[in-house]
């Protein structure tokens, strides 16, 4: 890994085209500076980039002129003791919360614990929020990474399928650059929600004297059983049927979309919860006067919207992005470094999780502990499923806020 | 419904071809005869076809010459009165019990369960198990069913996209005139598994007085949920975007397989379980010398063995029976009709099965002990998922004897 290029950071900003309130905003490659002001819940974010000259992955490949794209909320003390890491799920970005304009509809998927006098406090601490590399959302302005739609600057070309496999290591390591460029000595807490616990507990295995505490939102265990590696190849089995796919080789302005909205579907339904599924919609066809039974393509209303979702979603996504990032899920698995870790855990999983389901947590709980780590658990029990983990954190505000500010001794 | 056919039904019986052991065996149009030796594990069992000369489905489509495929293990009495119908899941067809030929590896798939002095004792009962309309297999030989894949007698063709929309209210209706033809005046029980125990349900609304008895197995709701019907919708995903498949106008030599065996991958993989995927793969890879973590297509053991079974399977199958059978699920709902039941019933979840969870059996249960319908229930506690309904139902053998036996009146 060489990062050489940490120390003069481009400072110039970028204006992105606005393709959604959601994806609109403005892109810095600046530090955040002291001058800036605090964050509050009326302060806009910038979306910042920071650039490494050159990443050497746990493939041995090396990928050169490597973007992060990361959000700060609140400031880091003059010690550096304060900073907390935010990292996000499949679908998700470092938009973890704030609005970048005004009028967003929407604020970052965590706004809910994030932000001053809420249990990440950012009148507190100093709260970074990163892009994984291979980011799904390559096609979002507002989203910075390396992946397969970047340009590979040895040809000028995007990679496609030649960009290499990248694991929760390689997303660690990439952090890592970012942490020191940010002059963070240490970190308070790592914190993830659903693949980003794992790469929190990765986190915490690869660099156990830099990370202090973990917390993992709606994870699993500390390795990915054969179930789940399972139903992340079905996820992405409708990609390779896209006859656009072309093993990867598709042109950027024609890629295999029906696949990848398709696949999306799928993350989404798994995502969910049949209880979530009653409330909203029952068995209502989509359309009154297109009954279900009348027609082989006639639908329901939950099979509508969850194509509309995914359809959207996918204009902003990438196929070959999707690709790397089920493999980098399917491929984690800590227990050959599980040992190392000395920072303690909190362990928060959904009752009604039917993706990376309540068992899967306790197993990893169980093998954590009988290494003598410190491991506390709890359990949102409203039952909108996995997603509940975004949808729900609030109602775990005060145990975060307690587990954050706890002490490291005890 | 006309079964005008009935009374003279055509006595030849045919060889078909060997696929594969569990696809050979020999196929008569005759009814079981008297002089035939009574069913036991050595006899071999013959499957027979009943002809419908016209059946008139729910959406007002006529279809003719219906074929139905069925067994008989057993004898009728000459009052009839121990004939015990059995309906089949998805993927399943009318091979409940016994073996084609002496050398076939493996049974009918409730072979535990059913023959003599088995939980469904055929020394004391008639048991039929028939295929279902527009069955997956149609290329199967030993699959005797009328569907997209049948050449409809009006144009020579093959229905192909043309075959209507079936659903559960049909495969009865089919189901009762061979009853009819057999001379059965009553069904002692009518026994389902997954998508057969939503079957069985539908003949205890529709026929009241025609059925004492349900037995479901690993079944779900009365209705199917919206989470269910977009799981369903999730599974023919990838047939929709193989590019044979052609809205359902491809060739029967050049069809969607493709697409068809990624849906049944996921088929299997929801109607297994996290824990016997655990105890079969663990995280091994498929082949030691390519390594899932070297290349983008190196497959981990789980997903090259669904794969494999799942690319074997769709060769018998036919990618629009699929999608009607996927269809005749969404649609099943006996809300309206289920207070007609007056069958007492007997329930049995798996308590793992991650495709109908426990929760829609408790639902319905509740809905259906609410209108004073006797319904007993009992759990397969062991941890192999939907598919334990047939691994594990030996373990609920007294159970179902003692249902089987046991008074109306009470």
């Amino acid at each position: 890994m060489s990062h050489s290029g940490q120390k003069n950071p481009p400072s110039q900003s970028r204006e992105v085209p606005t393709v959604s309130a959601v994806t609109s905003g403005t892109v810095s490659f600046a530090r955040p500076s002291p001058e800036e002001p605090r964050f509050t819940q009326d302060t806009i974010v910038t979306k910042r980039v920071f650039t490494l000259s050159e990443l050497e992955l746990e493939c041995g490949r090396r990928i050169k002129n490597v973007q992060i794209g990361y959000e700060c909320y609140g400031k880091l003390t003059e010690s550096g003791d304060n900073a907390i890491l935010i990292l996000h799920y499949f679908t998700g970005s470092s938009h973890a919360a704030g609005r970048y304009n005004a009028d967003d509809p929407e604020p970052g998927y965590w706004d809910a614990i994030i932000g001053p006098g809420k249990a990440i406090d950012t009148d507190k601490y100093f709260v970074v929020a990163v892009d994984c590399l291979s980011n799904l959302y390559s096609r979002n302005p507002m989203v910075i990474t390396t992946g397969p739609a970047s340009i590979n600057p040895d040809t000028n070309k995007p990679y496609g399928a030649d960009f290499p496999i990248v694991t929760m290591g390689d997303f660690v390591n990439s952090q890592y650059a970012l942490c020191q460029y940010l002059g963070i000595p240490k970190l308070h807490a790592v914190c993830g929600i659903s693949m980003g616990s794992m790469t929190a507990l990765e986190w915490a295995a690869r660099f156990p004297n830099y990370v202090q505490r973990v917390l993992g939102v709606i994870g699993g265990d500390i390795a990915n059983g054969p179930y789940l590696i399972s139903l992340l190849r079905q996820w992405t089995a409708p990609i390779f049927l896209d006859e656009k796919f072309n093993d990867g080789n598709y042109l950027p302005e024609d890629p295999p979309l029906d696949g990848l909205a398709a696949a999306l579907e799928l993350v989404t339904l798994t995502s969910l919860s049949p209880q979530w599924a009653n409330r909203v919609f029952q068995r209502r066809p989509a359309d009154r006067d297109a009954q279900p039974s009348e027609r082989l393509e006639n639908r329901f209303a939950i099979e509508s919207a969850i194509e509309r979702t995914a359809k959207a979603r996918a204009t902003l996504a990438d196929a070959n992005s999707f690709l790397r990032l089920a493999k980098a899920v399917q491929l984690f698995d800590i227990t050959p470094i599980v040992d190392r870790i000395t920072a303690k855990i909190f362990w928060i999983s959904a009752r009604h999780d039917k993706l990376l389901l309540p068992e899967y947590a306790a197993h990893g709980v169980k093998t954590l502990r009988d290494l003598g780590i410190n491991v506390q658990t709890d359990v949102i029990e409203t039952d909108g499923g996995h997603l509940d983990g975004l949808n729900e954190i609030r109602s775990k505000s005060e145990e975060i806020k307690k587990f954050i500010s706890s002490s490291i001794e005890t």
